[in-house]
């Protein structure tokens, strides 16, 4: 639990003498196993690493340590009436986000981890602390190391501050949810709503499972019909903007919907609303009392998350498990919570594993990715080659192999060895 | 100039067996010297592959070939209500644009060509095809090879297509042109509609003596008063929503311009603005007939822009050159255009550098970058060291040396030999 820069570098200085192996540890929220040891060594925790270095607001940046949680950053920011908008849900720390290159419900607007880091402190596996990036919002000056970093899942070495790019705290938001007859037609408005090139902040697809599984958890939440959702999330710098978007949102959906959805901009209810949608992991898993879920992350292009999700409902159904099916539609991106209980027949734990094999296997073969935002960890390992190819996974393993060369840093994550 | 992949490896894998250098070639648009040889070699231009592979307007993507026009591909693109957003100004091919991760006026929306590119198919320096990103909008799976090769210049490999993500052409968009008495407070409004969170489509600045350059340039244009000004473009989904946005921005800019600025939604005028705005380095130049500009290129956070392009007016004046100053201000990356004569005295020559020099020193030590979308070329490789430190230009070597270790491919760029 090193406090400082320094002491990364000594550790990490140390453990390269000693060919000692480190994984570095935020929140422990990730979900493919980037945490866990794959060997013996050291589990190098940022969680004291947690300060605030400095918030810019005209700059419309801060500079923090790994170590500070999400929730706690914005509750810091908005003091200055910023935030920071990529939000995977989990109060999981910045520089696990930075590791996976998360993003979440707002990545429609905002973008991933990536487009919203500007620049990272990180020690390398020789322990030297290296700058990348910079603190501007373009910046063309050689290899992206920053981009590499991010979403390096910790292979490459400790990411000891980040840069981030800030927002302004939206000064109009209302919030949207909307039934519709089938997965498909939910999946149509969002292809039309993206089409007018509306600046949606959210918009979320849930499944009628999700929503059955939504409704029992959230009681306070008003109960939604047992059909197809879509929740979105608007925001404008004036009512009259808003307004207007709400109106051409309200046209196109109920155009698919046959209904005419409602929008608030009660504060309170639109928290409500993304708590509850927050909620989503937990809902599911209490389908089985005392489950834990196996987490599904594809992502693949916007045209085909409609058939995707569908067969993915469909396998469900036909292997007789559990599985909502939920995610971030306007970026293509969803998830299938598979609840497993520590005592289910071995039968049951092969058909969790088939569902979620075969849709990775259908996204990669639509042109998309085994994971759109969890990262690689264990969990993916075995799909990089199916997906990219052996000479673009060929070329991540000369990169791993010249920044890393003793594999001390996460060893056993990302790339499967020779 | 090969016609197809195949041939691409073929070259590729030849000069490879013989050690013959490669500089791959777009349209010889670029301001750096990365398609100037530093030794003897080989010219790959890519002229011939110019096909539009693939057009996928419900997914809002394209892939094409290296050798695509901009202007081309936005043209084709138009026919299904898209376009391509990174518009760096010059008709640059598409493999250039990723190759120097440029972006120009409509970044401040839509991002710079990292945003853009999803996928890339690049032939290594060994002759070998590899495929790098996604379809999808996100993407997780492993070090992102795509971010990589973007902003590469040629030096990791040749870039053999590029998937896009597109946009829908907006619905109602409008400009406006803005007179300010000073420099400062056409920045302070920048920073004040950023803050507002206004979705600008494109904010510029120009100082006065961009403006002198502009008038006598662009005779068609309105007689601009000799004053700093902002070019704004705005466009939303609705008229209500773009009406809202120019009431906001009206109401920012007559607070710091004190004159109230008019807005046009004339396609023709908006279309003529933005041309003669895209011929301030030819208008630069005219202020001295027959020179060619020396183009300046940093990018400094934004709160930094009013005092370094202040800095740079007066560095310019004291200096006695000639140096309009202009730029995107809503990332904070701007331009001074230094026209030079073949018949100019050293001496010129020498105040010409120094007025450049000092302007990057600033911007790296206001935390910035030595080029926000031209790239290193050779002119900014004495640079990367003073932005970054050694320890992030070694990483950038050994990633370099890893996959190109033979060193083929357009040697002498980004890196100072050691």
């Amino acid at each position: 639990m090193p406090e400082t820069e320094e002491e990364v570098k000594s550790i990490v200085a140390l453990c390269q003498n000693h060919g000692v192996p480190i994984v570095p540890f935020g929140a422990g929220t990730s979900l493919e196993g980037h945490i866990l040891s794959s060997s013996t060594g050291v589990t190098l925790s940022l969680e004291k690493m947690d300060s605030i270095l400095s918030v810019n607001p005209e700059d419309l940046t801060c500079t923090v340590q790994p170590g500070v949680h999400r929730l706690a950053l914005n509750e810091s920011l908005g003091r200055d009436g910023l935030f920071f908008p990529v939000d995977p849900g989990a109060d999981a720390t910045i520089g696990g986000m930075c590791a996976t290159n998360c993003s979440g419900t707002s990545a429609v607007r905002y973008g991933v981890m990536r487009t919203n880091v500007l620049a990272l402190n990180v020690v390398t596996p020789q322990g030297e602390l290296i700058k990348v990036g910079s603190g501007a919002f373009k910046n063309s000056a050689g290899y992206s190391l920053k981009d590499l970093y991010v979403g390096s899942e910790g292979t490459l070495g400790v990411i000891t501050s980040a840069t981030l790019r800030l927002q302004p705290l939206p000064s109009h938001v209302s919030a949207g949810v909307c039934a519709f007859p089938d997965l498909p037609s939910a999946c149509e408005a969002v292809l039309s709503v993206l089409h007018h090139s509306i600046p949606c902040v959210k918009i979320e697809v849930l499944d009628s499972s999700s929503i059955i599984a939504f409704n029992q958890y959230n009681k306070s939440q008003a109960n939604l019909p047992d059909q197809p959702h879509l929740f979105i999330e608007l925001s404008d710098p004036t009512e009259e903007g808003l307004r207007s978007q709400e109106s051409l949102v309200k046209d196109i959906l109920s155009f698919s919907s046959r209904t005419t959805p409602s929008f608030s901009t009660d504060p309170a209810s639109i928290k409500s609303l993304w708590a509850a949608r927050h909620s989503t992991y937990y809902a599911s898993c209490s389908l089985r009392p005392n489950s834990k879920g196996l987490v599904t992350d594809v992502c693949v292009p916007i045209s085909q998350l409609s058939t995707l999700m569908s067969e993915t409902v469909n396998d469900v159904e036909a292997a007789g498990v559990v599985g909502p099916c939920f995610g971030h539609a306007g970026d293509g991106n969803f998830h299938c919570i598979l609840p497993l209980l520590p005592n289910d027949p071995q039968e049951y734990v092969e058909k969790v594993s088939a569902v979620n094999k075969r849709l990775v296997e259908r996204a990669i073969e639509m042109g998309g990715t085994c994971t759109g935002e969890h990262g690689v960890g264990t969990g993916k390992m075995g799909y990089l080659e199916k997906q990219y190819g052996a000479g673009a996974v060929h070329v991540m393993k000369a990169i791993k192999g010249a920044l890393d060369p003793s594999n001390i840093m996460n060893p056993g994550k990302i790339l499967l060895g020779d």
